[in-house]
């Protein structure tokens, strides 16, 4: 039989029984959480104009977008991201002035080509506050982070905050040309140290500068970290950013989550539309960050209106790898029955399974056959996550 | 400005607020009607292989579908459908003999041209019930999709069913190539009774079979139709069909379902993979069903599993379009505040905050500004799906 009959293309999946039951459990305790807070949800198109996920707003390389045309000839793209279509919508339909709460649920798509077994279709849940641009506004968002993880039974985890300001200061102090700045972030979000250095020196970076450039990636840690960022610049623009941490950190202790905060100047996001607070969420059993966020203040003026922004996105097929290899129990908490019943007793099965449903329960209702055994049954309900089987 | 920055491609929207809320709670309600029979959540990819909707699966024209490539220079195709990707499930994960009963809610993608301002990403919720062949099974998906409808507050509806079989008994004593088969349903279906007449004359069919054929259309409504149908032929084939359609009228009256049904034996469907019954929701307020389903015994045996099947799926985007042309009121129900606060109340606020979302409501947090009333708080408020308004 012809092969692509049989399998999903390469880098997506199917998920089915009781690992899709568990996933779709912790979505809704995620968007439980998320509206606890007030984010309405809103659902974008899958696919977009190709100019909204372009290089000038910022995000996927264009060799890793899924593109095809429609019936019009225009390029559309299977949105590999969440945020530029948010502030598209925030454009679009906010006319006023007043804070926007956006949450959104939906898979991702990424034409890699790596061979890592990483996912191309993977679904994110995030947030975007769009029209406030306090430090309230940051620290509400890291803080409904937190809890949403807290809410999942995570308990194991470290949500990093950085700031590009810092970074961005130290670069415009010393007159860095833009190319330069982007390649720079690069290496030093990828920790090559060596690279970074190299790249200094062949740009005769003033010693000063490049001694401070090269020991942001050391610059992490506790509240004491920005301390410590805070004595080695003089500009302006950097030291603002960590006043800007330092306030933000005493909001997150308002909000009683500061145990879960670490700093790090060094986290610069790959993201072009970052401005100011970013911040990633880590855990044991996934190498990658379950949770990306920051500020976005310059995107929204790229659709016409002028705004400034702060998201996070939950990288939830990454969080359940998280969940299952910390053994962290998910309740799917089905209230369920296989009811077996003869081609006799159907009317009577029948009537007893509308009875368990009006009382709220699930039924299955199966034929019993003669070649299967109890135990055949017994093995079936389990497998369909039911809590007993009923013959009748 | 970039006029593709700010709308979205044709034929694709967005959706937020109240709408997007009464969505999300009707997809809930729908959601646990289908639990509650047993069926269990699956999720394929959003993109599958071509061959999985080639022709020969028997679904959408391949210039309706959204075709691209991935990295390995195959073509992938953005779902047009659920069915194909259920049965490649079901043949590919399930060894065993027993029932399986999947639902699953996503979106499907047809990339059609036409201007009459249908939507081509279409959000559906369906259920397949694979593995038996029997009236019962029928009569399951029949009655639960009526209890669906019914539990989103919906009465005026009816769902046609037809049998394929009717159709194709006569086709068969007839001697029918399958070409004008195929090309008399799609006729049939349209209700183009002109058209149908001129083939069967072009093609020389016997005048009883002719008349038989063109009545076809006429034979719908309640059970009765089906004592006419049974009258008007002899072949095995069609009797049995009516025989089934018997036998499914009784045990929909068991479930005490049979006022929402009536027949339709010029009811048949444009897929290909159909079989035996099929049937179609419609109400008032849409053109088109909002529910299709029907029986497709042949399909699993393309992905190499011969096996009995049926499933139905609700077009969500079409049943919310009738539930708002008929006024039906979706209760959102959301416990929810506005909580306004200056600079110098904001730790009291976030306590407040704290305290109300503990307690299970939503609270969303806003600065108050010196150019705002509090009339423009309350129309805020109320956009933004809250219940009440507190200023601290």
């Amino acid at each position: 039989m012809n092969n692509q009959l049989v399998h999903t293309p390469e880098g997506v999946r199917d998920i089915y029984g009781e690992e899709y039951a568990k996933k779709l459990k912790v979505q809704e305790q995620l968007h439980n959480k998320l509206h606890a807070y007030g984010y309405l949800d809103i659902q974008t198109p899958t696919f977009e104009y190709f100019d909204v996920f372009s290089k000038e707003v910022g995000t996927t390389p264009s060799k890793e977008l899924y593109k095809f045309f429609d019936k019009e000839g225009s390029t559309l793209v299977l949105r590999p991201d969440f945020t530029p279509s948010m502030a598209r919508c925030a454009a679009k339909y906010f006319a006023d002035d007043m804070p926007i709460r956006f949450t959104y649920l939906g898979n991702t798509f990424t034409n890699t080509s790596n061979l890592q077994g990483k996912l191309k279709e993977v679904t994110q849940m995030g947030v975007e506050l769009i029209g406030d641009a306090s430090v309230e506004a940051d620290a509400e968002m890291i803080s409904m982070v937190i809890e949403t993880l807290l809410q999942t039974g995570l308990e194991d985890f470290q949500i990093s905050v950085g700031q590009m300001e810092y970074f961005k200061g130290i670069c415009a102090a010393c007159g860095m040309d833009e190319e330069t700045e982007l390649t720079l972030r690069e290496y030093i979000s990828s920790k090559n140290y060596f690279a970074a250095e190299e790249l200094l020196i062949n740009k005769k970076v003033r010693k000063d500068y490049k001694e401070v450039l090269l020991k942001i990636t050391d610059l992490f840690g506790t509240a004491d970290a920005l301390t410590e960022a805070k004595a080695l610049v003089t500009n302006e623009r950097s030291l603002n950013a960590i006043y800007r941490l330092e306030n933000l950190y005493k909001v997150l202790c308002d909000y009683g989550v500061e145990k879960y905060v670490s700093f790090d100047l060094g986290l610069l996001s790959k993201y072009n539309y970052y401005t100011g607070v970013v911040f990633k969420a880590y855990t044991y059993g996934v190498g990658d960050a379950i949770i990306t966020g920051g500020r976005y203040d310059n995107l929204l003026q790229r659709f016409g209106k002028k705004a400034p922004a702060i998201g996070a996105a939950i990288v939830v097929d990454d969080l359940m790898i998280a969940l299952s290899r910390q053994k962290i129990k998910i309740d799917i908490n089905r209230d369920s029955v296989l009811l077996v019943y003869t081609k006799d007793t159907y009317s009577k099965a029948l009537a007893k399974a509308k009875e368990l449903r009006n009382q709220g329960s699930a039924v299955e209702m199966v034929l019993l056959r003669d070649d299967k055994t109890k135990e055949e049954y017994e093995a079936f309900a389990a497998k369909n996550l039911h809590k007993e089987v009923l013959f009748i």
